[in-house]
């Protein structure tokens, strides 16, 4: 019988190694926020109401992790249709096995009203000027020497992200080293705008002058011009927390940092797995393994999460492949299920979700 | 034999026990760090070459714990006298026995360049305004979020502060909350200019309309008047962790932030001592252990440090009672002895603290 919700691709023997190494072992999690101009081009982010409700959603899902409740602004951060962030996810997997957490501010507009990180970053202008993020190697050098602290307060990391726009950026990113990745990042909207995403990168690489592949050993560059503050933020946590087994929890976004590593140190990934949802794994419209195929044989755990059977409609919405992942959901729930040596199953934490969404959104249906 | 090279004061049975709980578990350091106005009236702080350098020895004792090297300025930071900043005891004792270590920024004019903690927190004013700080209950609650995400990652942690002319508004907080303070708080200068910091905490009590004793059941309030910025962060730290041990690491300024937990919710300072340095507890120019009976019989455990052997004058002044204390210097010498199971005694921290001041001082004479 199988003991944990968790599916796995690539690498199989590699990520039943991992599976078994971390069980009841101590996660810490952090959460990497960030927002950029890109997010608020037309149709390109559902992490928001409107385009400039998306510099809200980073802070707005730290302050969940943290209180359990939002600050910043009155209702938890939804897509248009009002189908409600993957923080809910994260903070009930958090909350179930007492996962400490910390947010670590890459770059984000407006400032979470919660304690966080910060690493001299700043917000990410529109890609399609050529010039996306400032201060990258300071960034990268700051949340090193952090990810270097974190990794001796507990036996693995958890890392994610929130960053609205990020799988446009993500694309654009591994055009620019060389990865194939057009048709294949994911999106948190049902139907993925991918002709909107290709174009938006296109303009942005020719903004900046670079050619697909041309930067394939300049990650920082690549970033620099094309990229977002997440990136740097999230690839130096990895690198200073290199020592302790790290779970890259996210979709599409953490092949882009893949490739960062890559290029940057590639003997830190044999201590990291890709942990995500299924419904990255299952999506028709993004191909995750296929991008991070091109990069390195990692394994990629997704957590076999089932929302068919929720109360309430805005959590079934899941299953139709809205929103998907992010905020880490995928990777902290595939935690809290090894964390707890296997109490923790889909079930248990549908239930908490559940409970979280009907005291912060409030209705059933 | 004596195991450790700690000395007790007060409660001793209660510090035989704790000692006895914390050995071999792991710590975790918090460093909060703030400046203030009133550090710069003159003849109130040594913390810096001249007054207006006391923007700058905060976050550089940050840089030192991160990178064992500042960033923000060329040298360490030191008295007018050239005597080196406690942080290089500090950093010492964290690498001796790899103890993770977080800087919080309570609010720094200038700030690091290294990942920190935020708060949402403003530098202090000059407390002869009568308002001193800002956003004070803000800083506590988010310190205490802080604290409790802290408290799950370690057996225990050791807080200390870097707020130049901290113990000026210490008194000036004690003073407001009923506790005879005047000529007891301690100074980083051998002579302890008593007489110019009652006369700034007299004339800040009279601009907040305060008479002695007034506010003694409204800590927050006794801050926002005549306190500083590192008081609520501390305070809310402790809060957030005190469902584990905390070793409050400084001198007087930690007994301020004891008098603030006492008036809001004293059922946290049984799982509470002080840890401080043998410069502290055998100074005739104050009185911790004075203040604090007035407060609270909490156990105090002082690091036995002896720099009279040290091959640099920078340290032997140590012994002639400059500088003292700060950075949590002497709870983090007493944390690598009770982490190293004795192994770390002052002759090994020595050895350490020698080596880095040769390397960044640079001279030995």
């Amino acid at each position: 019988m199988k003991k944990h919700d968790i599916l796995i691709q690539n690498n199989e023997r590699k990520a039943k190694e991992y599976i078994e190494s971390l069980e009841e072992k101590k996660p810490l999690f952090l959460c990497v926020i960030a927002t950029t101009e890109t997010a608020k081009i037309p149709g390109i982010s559902a992490a928001g109401k409107y385009p400039e409700f998306t510099d809200y959603t980073p802070p707005a899902d730290a302050e969940l992790i943290y209180f359990g409740k939002c600050k910043c602004i009155d209702a938890v951060p939804a897509t248009p249709e009002g189908i409600p962030t993957p923080a809910l996810i994260t903070m009930s997997a958090l909350k179930l096995v007492s996962i400490p957490a910390f947010v670590v501010d890459a770059g984000c507009r407006v400032k979470p009203h919660a304690p966080f990180i910060g690493l001299g970053g700043f917000p990410g202008a529109d890609i399609r000027t050529g010039r996306a993020v400032n201060n990258v190697d300071e960034v990268l050098r700051r949340a090193e020497s952090a990810g270097k602290q974190f990794s001796k307060t507990a036996d693995y990391l958890v890392i994610g992200e929130s960053i609205p726009g990020g799988t446009t950026t993500a694309l654009a990113l591994l055009l620019a080293l060389g990865i194939d990745a057009k048709g294949k990042v994911s999106s948190s909207m049902p139907n993925n705008p991918h002709d909107l995403k290709a174009q938006v990168a296109e303009e942005a690489m020719r903004a900046a002058g670079i050619r697909f592949g041309e930067l394939h050993s300049e990650p920082l560059k690549a970033i620099a011009h094309v990229g977002d503050p997440m990136m740097p933020a999230l690839a130096g946590l990895i690198l200073g927390a290199s020592e302790v087994p790290i779970l890259m929890a996210g979709g599409t976004q953490m092949a882009a940092v893949l490739a960062i590593l890559t290029a940057l140190k590639p003997e830190v990934l044999r201590n990291i797995v890709l942990a995500t949802t299924k419904w990255i794994l299952q999506d028709k419209s993004s191909d995750l393994v296929g991008i991070t195929r091109q990069i390195f044989d990692i394994p990629i755990l997704g957590a076999d999460l089932n929302f068919g059977i929720s109360s309430n409609a805005g959590l079934r919405a899941y299953e139709e492949g809205v929103v998907k992942e992010g905020v880490g959901a995928g990777g902290t729930s595939i935690a809290a299920m090894l964390k707890s040596g296997g109490i923790v199953n889909r079930e248990i934490l549908l239930r908490e979700i559940d409970e979280s969404y009907a005291r912060l959104v409030g209705h059933r249906r």
